[in-house]
């Protein structure tokens, strides 16, 4: 059988049902070819993507920049052999391409959905993802941009177990999204056997309902069923809607149908299983093309100027320079749009939001939505912000690792870092961030230590491809530099420095002025050390730090974090592939601090100017 | 007004409303001698902490490890002026501590409240971690320990929009822990303004009912009120109950009652906010004692055999020996509890399921309450092993740093380490955990080669104080070891080692197999290179790094990680305090994988043997 299909001659239920057999069959044959892959998890959603395909969704494959497509996202990634069994139903991808180059090396076909192909938004596979990111784009679509498109989200049943997800069901219901539906796949078996609920579609509906959405509870295997409850999410307003489909894993395949064990597999008999489907079919379905629709232009004015300190002045939060600079970027480009978790007054994010009140999206303290949220919306060609407490970013830790996998350009803040925030104690204090912000593939950690470093540093994250973030400090530092002073990104600054240095001395945020003050006391007791601002942690400056290590053959370097991860680990990253590495001390967190204030904070971590005239003293003695 | 009062000469209600009264003020005075801290969120919950120590808590301050004890938490934990202040009115501190020493350095009252205090199970801080803690607890009340004492969590209105407050409900709901009590203070003001939800009240029971629990609403400030919620949370059967209570931040002061923007500062005028309250009072406690309870005695068969693998005989993955090993870990210690994220037939944690059905929690995809529930398990005596895959226990970041403010004895296990898992993709992979788990304060971070050094490894685990992380492989690989060598943690092994080495390679998990492969091809090109098997990447064995350092001089690290924070920065560590530092090159993951074979994998990552001759030879040559 080989039908072509357009629009115009709408697809009979019985043409859909056979689409979605094709659908199954291409499912298991790619996951065959593979001999790895999510057939069964495929076959369960079948016939809700065929109805999707053919009757719903509005796209147009040949150019997916269009700003009128829908948006489709499968949260449950596993499910890719369907997502690309979609896509060369609709003529995007060969079936060559599909049963020979999926999940293999190079391909873009991957085991789970990435942006190397051009019609995936996001990359899923980690599961309570995918709709936190729906719920970015579909507010992109009705709060900033205004336009036309649907966010289409099919989610998995075992991923309604994650916080995550509860978080995107309250923001999208509270927003009243009614641009965006979840498709519950509730095929009754997560991977190790049965979900808690079963298919007790009720128990998601109730749930679901509650955070203020319409659902509509349906048989996920039929076609005239799917039809309607997807013609509904299209037709409610005011509220996202939640389709909760009762289906049955392996569907149409007797040896694999709705059987535990058989999760993340090929089907083991799979001419078998493609004789029982009725066999391979070429259905070239023509997706329904997205209305006309522009994107709204992002103007600007970018002769708006940063804010100033004076140097030598009085001492200025870098956080409060941060919310400053933020809101300038904000007049500049005006793609810019900031998230903040409920503490916007603490990271002084908020300022921008007095400014750019349509631009600022409170995410209330949900960190997986804020983060999720920016991603969605930074899919939509926006340039997000978002931002907490740097600590509370380690609950976004997953969302942004995902991020890196998306190739998201995503510019991320967190304020209060280290003990220097004083009397809160541990629980508010970041010192893991910069071991965790490091790790993330292809990220820009950035660490200023005075007012106008940050107010420089905030629009450059913009200019910055992948994950940029920016640490700050609570409390008032000194203004040390001028305002037109530039800090490239992958530069540092040397503050001190001669010709017979003798000791190379790295600091970043507070810890850079404490390095400047035993710079003075050590010159007085004729020991002459180097100093080195070091705000660009990721990258960092190698070859200055390689000339420093030539010249002073010793570095103390002091950080407000951890010891592990930070910015010595940062610092001797400049010295692999053999190049010869100085003697160092590293100053930096290593006991639980509990509450003081920032001085004694300081002091009991040994992070201060005292620790680091002592630290220095005993290298250069050695 | 002094009132010594007792259980058997019943509080009034106008007498707990003084005790209220009191609770209020003592949080005004010790907010205003630390000069800050966070009066106004104590203030809204003062009746309720009022009726529940006076009328419906079981505790012996004198005896907090009491089996029979009820546990207290406050979720809101930025609400520990009242927290002090009710400990003050029990008797368990005094007034001249909690007015002197309240967020000083050294101070066991810190700003949140820690388990420096005996009456404080676990920290809190970071919001929506107490209530997924609190489920742990009761869960170990009612299904491991089978005791009387009864949970109760005092949780703010904000962290109500915390993905993680959703999944301790669901959790909850579903076990029917009718021994936990959610108390919701509802005073409608977040720290940046009004909650979502403001008073209505309504659209929290009516989510939380959706959820499985009963629920109750009433005015927060009605001591009668309260005290019939607190009797029907105490009586209903099957199912736990939240207490929806509608209440006034900063109660009982005009100058900042129920006004924004006074969120966590002291009050502007102490003395006259103490006047309005009616002044100080000194209203003495006595809590109900418990009823009599012993924890259940943990026995099991120290002799139990661990499983052993044949050396050079067929490879095995090391998740298949943690899987097994766990089994017998459990059988010999019959305290220990294993917790699974729905990926038990990966991790291999299923097996212990089998044996020990009774001490096996299945927590599904919800890897926040996985922790909070291992954490609250922990608290009750029981020693918790809880992972999923690897790359998923980012999900948990945050819970786990906390757990480590906690001082808990927690250990995690992630599975599916590295690119080396082969074709699932990037989404699956660990590639930030060592980073990650190497920053958590006082924590220990295990990656096994093989098997036996595996089973060897996973009952340490137990013993070890604090965070112990065990990170294992998907893949089968090469038993390298016999089943009676020993692996003390902080020890490694040198593998391949002569007095004129020339380079040492330094491996962990798959890739000590590729060091191996590589020393012997080198050796078959004259260079001599010793191998290091660094399983206890922290804390790392400082002396064998060094005298291989001294020795060879050069240093080639591989690592299937990213290049930060991982294998190689543990290396480093060793060189702290100006001693002498090797050459180095670092072999790590640097660019984003694909989907490929492992061997594919691997090889694109540059960390295979071809990549470690590469790079010893270089390095050697140079």
């Amino acid at each position: 059988m080989n039908t072509a299909t357009t629009p115009e001659a709408a697809l009979t239920d019985h043409q859909i049902a056979e689409l979605a057999q094709q659908l199954r069959v291409d499912a298991v044959r790619a996951s065959t070819a593979a001999n790895s892959g999510h057939p069964t998890s495929s076959m369960s959603a079948a016939d809700l993507i065929a109805v999707l395909l053919t009757r719903h969704l509005h796209y147009d494959f040949d150019h997916p920049e269009l700003a009128g497509n829908d948006h489709l996202i499968f949260s449950k990634g596993h499910a890719s052999p369907l997502l690309y069994a979609a896509y060369r139903a609709a003529g995007a991808i060969s079936e060559e391409e599909l049963l020979t180059t999926y999940r293999k090396f190079g391909s873009r076909l991957e085991g789970h959905p990435t942006p190397k192909l051009p019609w995936v938004d996001v990359a899923t596979g980690s599961l309570g993802q995918g709709l936190p990111v729906g719920v970015g784009v579909a507010l992109a679509g009705k709060r900033l941009d205004h336009l036309p498109y649907r966010t289409w989200v099919l989610c998995g049943d075992s991923e309604m177990a994650e916080g995550s997800m509860w978080e995107a069901f309250e923001h999208a219901g509270i927003e009243g999204l009614d641009n965006l539906t979840a498709i519950i796949d509730v095929n009754r078996l997560g991977q190790r056997g049965p979900t808690r609920h079963g298919w007790d579609l009720d128990a998601y509906a109730r749930r679901i309902r509650a955070f203020g959405w319409h659902t509509v509870e349906i048989d996920g295997h039929d076609i005239d069923a799917i039809d309607e409850a997807m013609a509904a999410a299209r037709t409610t307003r005011g509220a996202p809607t939640a389709i909760i489909a009762r289906t049955r894993k392996g569907r149409g395949v007797a040896a694999v149908e709705d059987r535990e064990g058989m999760h993340g597999k090929p089907v083991p008999d799979a001419e078998e299983a493609i004789r029982e489907l009725g066999g391979v079919r070429n259905i070239r379905v023509e997706v329904r093309r997205p209305p006309a629709a522009e994107r709204r232009a992002h103007g600007g004015d970018p002769r708006a100027a940063l804010p100033v300190y004076e140097a030598g002045g009085d001492p200025v939060a870098t956080r409060t320079a941060f919310g400053e600079a933020l809101t300038v970027t904000g007049t500049r480009r005006e793609d810019v749009v900031v998230l903040d978790g409920e503490v916007g007054d603490s990271t002084k994010a908020e300022l921008f939001s007095k400014e750019h009140p349509e631009r600022y999206v409170e995410c209330y303290i949900a960190e997986q939505q804020l983060i999720g949220a920016a991603v969605g919306i930074g899919v939509c060609g926006w340039q997000p912000y978002a931002g907490t407490f740097a600590a509370f970013l380690t609950r976004a830790h997953d969302f942004i690792r995902m991020a890196a996998i998306s190739r998201s350009d995503l510019n991320v803040f967190g304020s209060h870092a280290g003990v220097s925030i004083g009397e809160d104690g541990p629980s508010q204090m970041a010192l893991e961030d910069l071991a965790m912000m490091r790790a993330v593939h292809g990220s820009t950690v950035l660490y200023p230590c005075d007012a106008n470093q940050t107010a420089r540093l905030v629009p450059a994250m913009a200019d910055r491809a992948g994950i940029t973030y920016l640490r700050t400090t609570r409390g008032a530092t000194p203004v040390i530099y001028g305002p037109d002073e530039e800090f490239p990104v992958g530069g540092c600054k040397v503050l001190r420095s001669g010709a017979d240095d003798q000791v190379t001395l790295i600091g970043a945020g507070v810890t850079l002025h404490q390095a400047l003050a035993a710079a003075d006391r050590l010159a007085g007791e004729g020991i002459r050390a180097r100093v080195i601002d070091l705000y660009s942690v990721k990258p960092v400056d190698t070859q200055t730090l390689r000339t420093a290590a030539e010249v002073t053959g010793r570095f103390v370097t002091v950080e407000d974090h951890h010891p592990e991860g930070g910015l010595a680990d940062a610092v001797l990253e400049s010295f692999g592939n053999g190049h010869p590495m100085p003697l160092l001390t590293r100053l930096a967190v290593h006991s639980m601090p509990g509450s003081a204030t920032p001085e004694e904070q300081l002091k009991a971590a040994g992070i201060d100017a005292d620790a680091i005239v002592a630290a220095a003293r005993k290298l250069v003695a050695s």
